[in-house]
């Protein structure tokens, strides 16, 4: 998401959350932030937030995730946070809420389930 | 799809083909195409399929979607092909496969199911 | 859910709660709780989650629903706890968490997202 | 699904078919398949599809399921055909297609993903 400017804005073990200001590419005509850049901040957190649970020798790999788009996200920002719901030692499941902030208010705008594998280096 | 240069290569009632050719910023460091760019598109064919089958004072917002990553998304090119497996009146449902052409050859890399509502304009 | 013999063990409005006791016929050889049940379960609890948010004359149909197996569904009795997340004039959507209680302690076992249309009766 | 009398009707490497002629206690009161019955017969299918590739030391978890109901199920019997679309080491895929047949014709009422992992018996 670095191509996009988001910002890791909290963590902690098993979490991660990460922002993303509004910025005209990322935006459709209408105003909105993209499905496909709220899909894609989801699917990034989840990993994220999969990283947060284990040294530095592991990564993950998405092997499938779903969102659901519930709100117009029209707003200032758009926010991810990612909980890890199953860590296991194979496959790890974060679930995503992705929040629009606007005038200081936040609204949910979608959800997201994400399912991972872990990757030896 | 616009921004990342994604071209139509086919359409016909209830389908949509857009091609995606490789280009630096689309990829992970790894040289494969990035899980997210990936979704977006199959995201964006769903759409454009979808519209296919409706005059043009239709107007469709996916309502979820979900993907399966299959396979290492590295190539020249990336291909997704939308078919509508129900067009209804107010819900439209498409399947979207997602090819890297590498050499000239195709392989499967992704698979999504897009769900769409109408909305009048 | 009748033929299982699930019952209502908690509601409020946008959330609806059953549980369901183990009996042989739900069970793999394994001794845990079928997947198939489990999914049966909570896509139920969305849609009467849904209905908690509106008068008699609406019914919901289900659109397509995700479920997670986070966890073996080992225990004496299933929980299903589904809460409405989006409830819009033609779009419902429940997040449902569905838990197994053994010997007093919960686990969570599965996570589902349910996409419900509303139907006039 | 030996509970609801599902019955094999075609396999292959890679592919498997079950089909559950209507009961009464499959059916809701408008006289369709339930879904829960639909998610657990493509559920089932997609891993014995899974179990189509592998000798008999390997068996199959699903992770999770996604599955959306297209038509309404109304008919003699549900046959669901399941194919995988990934075979891999960890994690297999299958894509699963569930008919009605009424009077002899065949309609598409849902469609599945199915992922899975192998376990070592």
């Amino acid at each position: 998401m670095a191509l996009y400017g988001a910002q890791v804005t909290d963590t902690g073990r098993g979490y991660f959350e990460t922002t993303l200001l509004a910025k005209e590419f990322l935006l459709r005509s209408s105003g909105i932030f993209h499905g496909g850049v709220i899909a894609a901040l989801a699917d990034s957190a989840g990993g994220y937030a999969a990283g947060t649970l284990h040294a530095d020798d592991a990564s993950f790999l998405t092997i499938e995730f779903k969102v659901n788009f519930l709100n117009q996200a029209k707003g200032d920002k758009l926010i991810a946070r990612a909980d890890v719901i199953k860590g296991g030692k194979t496959i790890t499941v974060a679930r995503v809420d992705i929040f629009v902030e606007s005038n200081g208010a936040e609204k949910l705008v979608a959800t997201a389930l994400v399912t991972l594998i872990k990757e030896k280096k």
